[in-house]
Parts: structure tokens; sequence; C-alpha cells
């Protein structure tokens, strides 16, 4: 059902021509905002300095195509977004085929995928087609015409704060800068609206802040973290970047440079109960993660992949569809994070309230009328306690005492209860 | 002849019938008192909160028995105290079998054992008998009698402060509150009674000061440490929990909550000369180290056993008596915790006085006439000033330079009568 | 050809008789200071208290022989230096081979050999042949003549200071005390005085100051220390002891006491890239590390040797000459401390200046014009500004990156040059 919701907005965002800033970005945010209204939506003017960069043009396509000499259009933008190369210069020329082909783009190991390819810094036009396409034309006249436009005007990005009983956040970040691709990557934006739904609708008695971002990848997380980032730094406790997470493969992470951090004690704690788990290295980095674990901005941001970018047959070229992207892998990954954030909620960290063990008995608690051990319960319930020295959590309670985290869960509301531990 | 010492005073206490508070535990600190004169004992009214608990009433028994029908009584207090579960209420009433059966506790997998069964926190009354007794018993009346009362009085403890050179102390604590039994209890007391005279008449000139407490287990600790926290954590710089000292079976430590503390390597350090060791983790504790090592308590305290706890056959029953506790047991545990103790007491840290290494020739501390390598002595001795840098002790010397403790002390006596070395 | 020079002025040194003061440490450092105009030679009153220690006379030798009845010299300090035992006191007298015994010294399990004997801090005389010749030795009349003097003066030693462009230092100790040994010990002043050159010469614009000190072993080291040790503990980062550093057979280290300082991790980096390598305990020092990581000195300094002292048959004996120091011993020698100090010099800690991963492409640092992965260039680049937080060096990038340190080099200086990252 969840699952289903996902593949839905994935499939109606999927037609949409995104790219670095322009009206496909804006057209998905507005999309994104129908399903989270209380999204705002920010833009950054182009020639603007973030950092060490600067936001660059908008672009947009009216129209783009190679025709032929008998007026027939051979590849076209209409049909596939990735033919045309991302911000391609505007071009309307004939040229034969040997010129026209310097502007073409093809994949020879996987002859029948249109691949992506852009050109954001850059001027250059180009077009993307299958390879066996490319074999077969023959040598003649053709037109190259790309009817687009690259102009000032600013980046797009949208941004939702859940707000919590505390200021602590937790970040989630996925990025809108992708055409018609969908594992990388309507997969991302669409499990992290679904992910802010549940946590609006769901976790309305929530602990964290939720602060979550669409952005552009790398220029748009550049721009959002010169804008937030000595608030992100005070109270980001953990975060995680959502990409490719919508086929049913395995399961990645990616851990932040330090490592070791919230996030990536969570993440690598929830994949554990999974099957098919690749733990990558951060050399292995590759989309905003970049910028989170970054030297003078290290935010505690691991990332969450099914099959991770770079790694896939289908990854940056039309094979990258909803045959790879389906509602059972969706609805997974959903899971996956449900229950890390889940884990975050209730991973408080408790501490025994009076010194010394106190009297289970008179609450209640521990009751050894007749013979022999101590009754499991109640030695398990002063192993929590023994421990319960603020510096552990249930998942830490729960590796010391060899107690599964549930009952330990379990027996720490009763302490709660009892008043004798209370969490941090 | 000290292994005989206290198996005698251990066979003095075995009649009197302890409990939490009441006569048996006066009586039984005024044996003790007796032995070290010194000690002073303490009373906590009834009633009174500590921590988080409320110490109970006082508890004596004038008679219990069961007598069938004919008048023959077939189980007696008097025969042994074991027989009534600790803290009965009165009772005065003649019953049929499967009545008086709700009321009796017996050990199936140890036939021949009367169990020991407490009641201190609820109102109920109970006998103890072997289960071979409990399956001859037939059908027919039975009177129980107990003659018992709960009333408002004091818990009992001992407390004995042997003052050293320093106010920093080490801690021994054992406990007073088990009836007939030799292994738990009697040991412990025992043990830290001799304990205690050796300190007091052979370590006269001892650096540390020695509290040693007698205290019934559990709220007796409680009591205490609502007492004495705040000095006890300024103080203590090791502390030792000691009971069930008495067989020959093995030797066996739980360390401290934490770990790593004086207490655990200088008791590991000293058990690792002996055979048959067996260190638990502090998930198996049970006697007073769960007060002492309490998050917000965090004393540097471990325990040191033979047959630990609710780990041999004789465990809570009639077994556990001078079959299982001997003069060699308990000779044996004197010495390990008498090494514990010298091991603390020579323990310091060592400091070179002078930058660079001294001139021993100068000193008659080394002589090269001749030829060939440094003598073995001086290199021993160059090592040792090596590394006295103030944070390494007599063990630590010992484990890094490769040679014997014994010999280590050996040279930091020279260097020190050199003026070479100091002590920290 | 660096090799051959060293040979030469190890040679030229050879025949000089050095001891602890006196004329033979002058005349060598006479000789040194040619090879070195720059070095300050000072002087140490005999008498002067250095930490623990008293400066000792100077001790200079006229001639010494041993002559039979015949009026032949059967031994000879004029064939060899080695003959006379280090600080021997006069004597002039006839005395029967029994009595002449006593003062003999001889190898039995090198029988060829004349050991090297010492005894500064006694009053002795002696004479020191190879076993054959004592063996070979008749009874009779012999007249042991030793024409030497004992007398107030000072303790010579030799100071080098290359100004870098930091005040940080990197210290160089070698000691010039040994009579007619060509491994222990001339291999390290001659090693010493090639590496000043090549640092004054070729390291022209250098980023650390050199320290580097020619002093007689021990005595001198710790007078040095107690003239200059404020100033080496604010300064020095890193030091090495040379010694017997002349042969070919293997190379070896002893690391500081502490271990893991920054000479530590060099040297066992660059001899990492050897065949035959043994790294030592600090157990098994024995030359001025004795001193330089003595506590309360603590300098991270550690030892340099090809066949360590005490370690090789021909040690502190005649036959511990140019049979066993090679111009390709010392060569090669030269060549680990020359990597040493151009890692040192290299070995700075880098830290990317903007937070976020800069824009490479506008620096012409990243093309990705085209199709497919990321450019390995500038995969590596964004690689290494992950990790330039100011913690790692080029060695340690190298290590956490998989790129070879002379690639990590190069990327550095491009984005040096670029302006995103600086050194520290």
């Amino acid at each position: 059902m969840r699952g289903d919701n996902m593949l839905g907005w994935a499939k109606d965002l999927f037609p949409i021509c995104r790219s670095l800033a322009g009206p496909g970005v804006r057209e998905t945010l507005t999309y994104l905002n129908k399903l989270l209204p209380e999204m705002t939506l920010h833009e950054v003017a182009t020639g603007e300095q973030v950092f060490d960069w600067v936001v660059p043009q908008e672009w947009s396509v009216d129209e783009a195509y190679i025709e032929d000499e008998d007026g027939v259009r051979i590849v076209d933008f209409k049909d596939h977004n990735l033919h045309l190369v991302s911000y391609s210069e505007p071009v309307y020329e004939w040229m034969d085929l040997d010129t026209l082909d310097q502007h073409l783009y093809s994949l020879p190991d996987r002859p029948d995928a249109i691949p992506y390819v852009t050109a954001y810094y850059e001027r250059l036009w180009g077009f993307c087609l299958s390879h066996k396409q490319r074999q077969s034309l023959k040598p003649g006249r053709y037109r190259a015409v790309v009817k687009s436009a690259l102009y000032d005007g600013a980046l797009s990005y949208g941004e939702l704060l859940l707000k919590g009983r505390e200021e602590k956040e937790i970040l989630l970040s996925t990025y809108i800068c992708h055409p018609s691709m969908a594992n990388n990557e309507l997969s991302g934006p669409v499990l992290t609206a679904a992910l802010a739904q549940w946590i609006d609708e769901t976790l309305s008695d929530r602990k964290y802040t939720y602060r979550i971002v669409f952005v552009p990848e790398t220029i748009g997380a550049i721009a959002y973290l010169s804008r937030n980032l000595d608030q992100m730094k005070q109270r980001v406790v953990a975060g995680f970047v959502l990409t490719c997470v919508g086929d049913e493969r395995c399961y990645s992470m990616i851990p932040s440079r330090t490592g070791g951090t919230r996030a990536d004690q969570v993440l690598s704690s929830v994949l554990a109960s999974r099957d098919d788990v690749i733990t990558y290295s951060f050399l292995d980095r590759g989309s905003d993660e970049r910028q989170y674990c970054s030297p003078g901005v290290d935010l505690p941001v691991a990332v969450f992949c099914r099959s991770k970018f770079g790694e896939y047959p289908e990854y940056h070229s039309s094979l990258d569809n909803f045959d790879l992207v389906t509602s059972t892998g969706l609805g997974q990954s959903f899971d996956v994070m449900a229950d890390c954030i889940t884990a975050l909620e209730q991973n408080v960290y408790y501490r025994a309230i009076t010194p010394c063990e106190p009297q289970l008995g008179r609450r209640g608690l521990y009751s050894n009328r007749g013979i022999g051990d101590i009754p499991q319960a109640a030695l398990k319930m002063r192993h929590i306690l023994a421990y319960a020295d603020g510096t552990h959590d249930v998942l830490s309670l729960a590796e010391i005492t060899g107690i599964g985290p549930d009952e330990v869960r379990d027996i720490l509301r009763q302490l709660e209860v009892a008043g004798l531990v209370c969490a941090e």
C-alpha cells in the first residue's frame, strides 16, 4: 500500500525533465509540496556565491531533436528526456554524420540503453542515444535542433521542518535534479516524502525535530549548507542521505567520514537484521554525503541505498526505470528508514534515579517467595538498573546485558513508570 | 593455624539464627567485637529511609516446630534454624497435610538438604525440610507452631576503621545475615575478622586506612552507603566484597561494573598465580557489589570468592556446612587477600628524580670493570629507571621490563635508598 | 660517491684515540668542524654537575706498552689504541706474568680480536690483546708502561644548528668517544656530517631547523641536555640517534620509550620499504636514547642502526674495522636518513579551506564531458579533499585513500596552487 503510493508518485514525476535549476526542478517541488503542504520552497539566485561555488543559470528546453534529410526525427527529446545532454546550449544546424557524431553519446557495453549525460558547467550541446541506433545511422546530412535557453534565474529547493519536543534534529536529505530515471533518482524523493508524511502523522509525539530537504545534488546541498550550517552543526544528531532506494536487490550503507556517529550506529544496527547488506567505505561515496561529511561541515550523516549508485547495470541510463524500481523495493526501504527513525526516537539514554539498587519488592516488581534462584525477570531488571548510568541507550543496554532490545524497552518502561529510571 | 582460628570462630557463630535485623545479627556482631575490640556497632532504626529502601522490623524466634497428632515434633527449629523460613510470622494452628504442604519448602534435586528460604518483605510463614522427609509425611493433622515476633527496632552493623598514614582507604565488606550456613556466609565474616586482626597487628606502618564493614546483605550495605557514600567516594581506592571464601575448590572473582579499577587489577594479578581461577562477569554479581558498583555509587569494588554463590551444589542449604568449609580453604583465602593488601600497600607509583639516567657507578650500583656486556643487575636497574615516570607501579614495571615483581621491588628499594626514585 | 666520502672521513678519523674527554675528542671535533664550518665547539668543565653526573677529568696518553725482559714491546698502544684500557692511570713497573695477567683483557670466544675496555669512572690500568697472544705469553718478567695523564679540563662537544623556516627542530645525535672502531663509532659521526652537509646545501628551503650534536656518549648527552633541555622540549618534533650505521647487513630501529612519536612513525615507514629490518624494543636500547627518552626528558627520539650495537660479532673489538664498514653500507644508511628527513619536511598536515567540496570544474581540475564514471583524477582529488581536515599528513592521506604518497603529494600541490588546501 505504502509502496504503491510511492511508486505512483514516482511514475507521476518520471516524465519531468529535471536538471540543476529551472522549470523541471520547480515542477517537481510543486508536486511534492502537494504531498507535504508544510514544505517551504526556497530559491538561490543565479550568480550567488555558496561557499566555493557559484549558483548556475537555469536551463529550459522547448524542443530538441535530430532530423534526417527526409525530415524524420530520428532522435527526439519528446520521446525520452535522456536523449538531450543536460544543460545543452541551443543549436539549429545541418551537418554531416561525422560532425554530428562528435555530439553523440552512447554506451557500447549497454547497446540498448540511452545514457544520462550532463554538461552543467560547460557550454556544449549533445544527444544521447542507444548504441544500436547510433551504429545504424547512415552517412548523410542531419539537422541538430536544440531549442534550449540558459538564463539567470534561481536554484530551487524544498525544506520541511517537522518540529518535535526537542530542538535536536534528524536530517533526511535527497535530491531532485535528475531527469527520467527511476532509482536514481525518483526513489529518493518519494521515499523521503512518504517518511515525512509518516513522521508528521504517526510520530506526532516525536522527540526530535525532522529537517527534510529536497535539493539539486551537490550544488543544492552546498547552497543549503551555506545557509544553514551553523544551526545544523548545533542541532543535527543524525542524518541520512536517501538515494537509489527503489530496487529489491540488496541493502547498502555508506558510513559517515569518521564513522561511529549515531546515524552510522542506528543504520548499521537496523540493517543487521536484513539479508544482502553491503557496507561501503566512505571512499565509495558520491552523493550529498560528500558535502555533509566534508571537513568543516562534519555532520553525522550516513547514506542509505539499495543498489548503490554506480554499482548496478542500469545506472545512469534509460534502463533505470520501473522494471528496476518496484512497490516492494520502495516499501522495504521505507521500513528500514522507519526502523532507524523509531530506534532514534526510542534510543534515549537511561539513568537510575536512586543510588544503590532500588527496592523492587515493595513495588511489586520482585517476588521471591519460595525457593531457588532470583526470578529471571527481577534479575534482568537489576541488570538494566546496574547499567543505567546515563551512557547507555536501549541498544547498548541490550548488548551489555544480553537481553533483547524489545525486552529491554519493556523493562525500562516498567522502571520508568515506577520512577526508578529516567531518560535523558 | 590462622585457618584453624577462622574455622573455630565460624563454628562458634554457626548456631546463631541470623537474619536481616534482630538478636541474631546483634549476637554475631558482639562475638566479632570481641575479636576486634576497636569495631563500633551501629543501628539504623526500623522505618528509616535509606536511599530507596526502608529499614525493616526486627525478627526474633522463640520456638518453631511442626508436630503430628502424636505430639511428635517432626520438624523443629531447635534442630536446625534453616527449618524455619526467615521472617516467618507467628502461627499456632492445626491443619491437614494439604494445607501444611503449602507452607513447606524442599529441594527435589537435593533430597537430603534443608533449603534456605527467606520472606523478608512479605508476611507469611513456612518450614523448610529435606525432600525425603517431606515425601515421607503421611496424611493427617499437623500443628504448625511459630512463636516469632516482628517488631520495630533497628538494623545493626559493625564498622572498623584502621587508620593508616593516608586518608585513602581500602574497603573490606562482608555480610552477617544468614543463619546456619558455613560458606555462605560464615566464611566471609571470619576471613574479614582475621584480615582485620592481621592489618591491625602486622601492617602497623600501613599506608592506607582500612574501612571494614560487617553488614546485613543488601539492606545493610544500602544503609551503610546512605550514611557514608560521600566520604567513601572521596577515599576508597579499592574495595573487596568477601563472600563464600571457605571451600577448597576454586578461586573466583567478579570484577567491578566498569572493570579496570585498582581492586580489579590487584585481585586479578594475585589470582594469576593460583590454579583453578574463574573470572565471572559483573552480570554474575549477587552480593553487595550490586550496591557498591551501582550507578551513582561506583566505588572501585571487586568480589572475591572461592566457589561463587549460586554456583556450588551445597549453596543455600543445610549442605553448606563444615564438610565444605575447611581450615585449609579459609587459610588459602586469607593468603589471597593478604597478597592483595600487600600489593596495594606496596604498589606505589615510582618517579625517577633526576632527568636522564643517574650515575649508578659513583653510588656503587654499577661496575663494569672488565669486558663484555653491561652487567644484568645494572641493566635491570636502568630498565626500572627508564620507566619510573610516575605512571607505573611495581606490577606494571614488572610487566614492561620482564623482571619479576619481587626483583622489581628490590631494585626500587635500592634506588630509593640511593635517592634516585621516589614513590608517589 | 657520497658513500666514498663518508668512508674517507671515517678512515681519516680512525687512528685518533678518542675517549670521554681529552685531546682525542677535540681532534675529532676539529676534523668535523672543517667539514661543517658552522658547527660550534663547546666545553663543559671537569667537575661541573650535569644533572646527576659530574663531568670527568680529561685523559691523555703519551705512550703505553708492555715490554718483556728482552726489551721487546709485545703490546704497544702505538699499534692499536684498543690495546690500552680507556682512562688507564699511569704505571711504570716490572712484574711477573701472574701479576700482569690481572691487568690483561682478551676475548676467549674471539681469539684474534683485541677487545675494547674502558674504566672511565674507576682508577686502574690495563691492556687489551688478542686471546691468542695472551695465551702465548711465557712466564717471566714484564714491564707495564702507561704514560697517561688524568687532569682537570673539559668535556668537548660539537653543535650545529641549521636554521629552517620554522623554529621546530629535527634532532640528529651521534657520539665521538670511541677509539679505533669503524662501525661503533665512526659510521655515526660521518653519516651525521654527510647529512648535515646535505641539509645545508640541498635542503636550503627547509621547513625545520636541524639540531645536530656530536657528543661523548652518555655523559656528553647528559651534559648537552642539562644545558638545552627546556628549549629542546619546546622545539624538537623528531630526533634520531645515529650509531652503527656503516655495515651492509640489516636495518635496525629502536623506537622511543613511548613509541608512536613522529620519529618512530617516519623511521618505521621509511624502513618498511627496505629488506632485513629488525625492530627492537626500547628495552634493547643502549646509546643516547637512554637519555633522550628518559622520564622527565621524553623527547621524540628513535635510534637508527644497521647491525645494532651489541648484536654483531665484531662489536667492541678490533674486528670492528673497514672489512665491516663499507662505502655501500654508509651510502644506504644515508639514503634511509635522507628519506626520513624528506618525509618529515614534506609531511605537513593539510586542511581544506572551504566547507563542502570546492568546485573543481571552474578551476580546470575536473572535466566530465562525455559519459561514464567520474574521472579517476577528480575522484582522487575529492578523496584527498575529503580527508584534508588538518589531522592527516601525506602518509596518512595515502594510507586512508589508497593513493600512493607521491601522487598524494602531486594532488596536494595542485590543490595548494588552486588555493583549496593549506598546509599546517
